[in-house]
């Protein structure tokens, strides 16, 4: 098996346009105005000049654990489909979180404890976040609070129980302990709650203690940069089976995950050394398919317009997602990274709808004996697409990001045929793109852009 | 990593003495007369004098898509524990089953197939075995129906799911399919049913349809056989990396995973060509403990004393085990191979409460990142007693047989401390003893044994 990467791979300096500066939001920050405590660790590595990023030896140590992950030639499924081309995915669901997040999560943990932190306080929707920062923390000596959405706190106890088994605290949102939290509740002492709410909580609550920090999991440039080693393991382990990726997939959440896989096989294209890359495509869902019928514009990072923007692709920050089982795909934004790579053609996007992908997971797990994540099975439903299109001999790899073991419910809906298909409704997406604000004159002169 | 066995090891020739042959029970075979028809290829496996037993090429191939599966360094739990000896646990949950299961599986779904099966009929309690069943039956083409006891049917809907996802049909029991499941039905309309009750459909089912076989998970010999890749992977694996196991431990259920771990660490033991093996320790739970406080009889295999007589460590056919999260470890027996090493004194045996097992299991998740099913962590308990007294370079080796990723209810209830410890009453042991049937002079004298 190949070694574990040294190095994380910075895209930033190979981009072919620099990456546009963030915009501060009429709160100055975040919902509420607060602003994040990024420690300066992470910072210098979002201004690196470096296209090699040593990975601290720490961090290193808790990657051997579950690094380098497989990349297996998916046998049964080429055999199933009547596949021409050889399809390869790396496996990122066999750590304890269940998720390749848990490659950021150990990086964060480990730069912020550096930086003085004694606990991470953080919000988690379906608790995949959550749970691989709970176990980051415990390996760093961290404390970890998560703030979850009521309603997943009540429908997902497993998430909660493994976060609690990992050591971590893990409060319902709204929650008595914060302002925010107290006000939902006043109002309505049911409230099942929100992302946008269990973030502001997990904001003010590290707020109220000098040493605690907020963490986030995706969308930030530094969780690309610690997720490319999926991208550098995986072009490795190709080449020592002397395969060349043709085409790389992968699901698009906020972007870390795609990122991350793709930046890696897209680097000598970047800095020119070769004509061109392989395809890589991003996968989303049709309920929210941001990169495929979104904008390229500044916008909001968050639902309640207050923290800062960023030019990235969107589907306007009013935007509504329509409850999927890919919970982590409902973001309305896309990582700036990720959107300058797409404004320069050099990545590609589709959208499906939730019973295809769920139709392509149950086969995945019945010919390869791995249940993907519902997000994960958004790139093994473009596989299995480009297989049965693609010239023989091609190389397809795709990025298995997760298992769906504790995402069952999903399966179950789709088998028993009571799980609608939604495509977002041209009227929905028009009026979403219209909360994308106009930015003034004097605004974009400033900073350079349009 | 090390290659997988092209042979399973047979320790029957190898035994200090014979298995004592089976007694026929007054109906004959097991519950209700029925007796299942084992396929030929099982049989000879169970009767041949080879010490090697050749894989078939297509089990192989199906094995080597999760095998050789890992033998890992506990480095974090032997940091977490202070511990002087090294411990090395072998991972058995990387598959779609999530547990050693499967490796007798897919050897038996190959076998009945051979026999002309077109459809493999089981019982399943929690549906470890019956979600390793179903994978097997999809991968040699064959069906797949699985009585699944009605309280698990609606308490764990996930692992009925993965099942339905991996083609099996899963009925709750008792279902109104079978006589004996209408008999019942007509009593108790809302009967939550029991593993005896289960099996009783699924043999009743199998006969209705002529190509129909039952097929059971462990307890049989053939089924040890199957599972000494385990075994025989990982000292091959210690050998790589220049150790030898000192005390080697796994869980007891009815004895594939203990003796499919122990068998090949005592191989030169008991053929003279050393003159000691490793201590071979079998973990249960105090609630259970057969090989602990049980006693060496004749006994029946089923509870309710219609199947036929083995002599092994029983409590009692009686036994009533008490309601304990390690669903898998509550069997009154003990496989006839593993009764005659303990006998023997070859191996040895301790009990455990679940407390303790479980906060093992949740050290063991935070430590390592690998969280362990119930049954499980009744190995990584005992390892870390071991690793605590052991001499100081002592080789420990554990069989992590499953994760518990879908037994999290387990470890919330013990983290909530609403989980009773449970050990066998000394009164209640005697009672169930007392349920072992005294065979005549006659039978005895006829089959020659005590």
């Amino acid at each position: 098996m190949s070694g574990l990467p040294t190095a994380w791979y910075n895209v930033i300096p190979d981009l072919p346009s620099p990456l546009p500066p963030d915009l501060p939001g009429p709160g100055g920050g975040t919902p509420d105005g607060l602003v994040p405590q990024i420690p300066v660790g992470l910072v210098r590595q979002e201004l690196s000049r470096a296209a090699q990023i040593p990975i601290p030896a720490e961090i290193l140590e808790h990657y051997r654990r579950f690094r380098p992950t497989p990349l297996k030639r998916a046998a049964g499924l080429e055999q199933a489909i009547g596949s021409r081309a050889r399809i390869y995915y790396k496996y990122e669901g066999g750590n304890v979180s269940g998720s390749h997040k848990l490659n950021t999560a150990l990086a964060q943990a480990y730069y912020y404890r550096q930086a003085g932190a004694t606990r991470l306080v953080t919000a988690t929707g379906a608790g995949q976040w959550g749970t691989a920062l709970a176990y980051a923390c415990q390996a760093f000596g961290l404390e970890c609070t998560a703030y979850m959405v009521r309603s997943s706190h009540q429908a997902k106890p497993y998430r909660r129980v493994l976060m609690e088994m990992l050591g971590a605290e893990v409060l319902p949102s709204p929650s008595p302990r914060t302002e925010a939290g107290r006000a939902v509740l006043a109002a309505d002492g049911d409230h099942g709650g929100s992302l946008a709410i269990a973030m502001t909580e997990a904001l003010q609550s590290a707020r109220a203690e000098p040493a605690a920090r907020f963490a986030t999991g995706s969308g930030e440039s530094y969780s690309i940069l610690h997720q490319t080693v999926i991208g550098l393991e995986a072009r490795e382990q190709l080449a020592e089976l002397g395969e060349t990726a043709d085409v790389v997939i992968a699901s698009l959440g906020a972007g870390s995950n795609f990122g991350g896989l793709a930046a890696p096989f897209l680097r000598e294209a970047l800095t020119g050394t070769a004509k061109t890359g392989p395809r890589c495509v991003a996968v989303e869902p049709a309920a929210c398919p941001k990169l495929t019928r979104g904008v390229y514009r500044y916008d909001f990072t968050d639902s309640s317009a207050s923290g800062p923007l960023q030019k990235m692709y969107t589907l306007g920050h009013a935007f509504a997602p329509a409850t999927i089982h890919a919970g982590g795909l409902r973001y309305h934004g896309t990582a700036k990274i990720v959107s300058v790579l797409r404004e320069h053609g050099l990545v590609e996007s589709v959208a499906y709808p939730q019973n295809p992908v769920l139709a392509s997971g149950a086969l995945f797990a019945r010919v390869e004996g791995v249940v993907p994540a519902p997000e994960s099975a958004h790139a093994v439903h473009a596989a299995i697409v480009e297989a049965r299109q693609a010239p023989p001999e091609s190389v397809i790899v795709f990025c298995l990001s997760g298992h769906g073991l504790l995402d069952l419910a999903a399966y179950d809906d789709h088998l028993r045929g009571v799980l609608p298909d939604y495509e977002l409704p041209e009227a929905e997406l028009t009026r979403s793109l219209a909360s994308i604000p106009a930015l003034d004159l004097e605004t974009t002169e400033a900073i350079g852009v349009r």
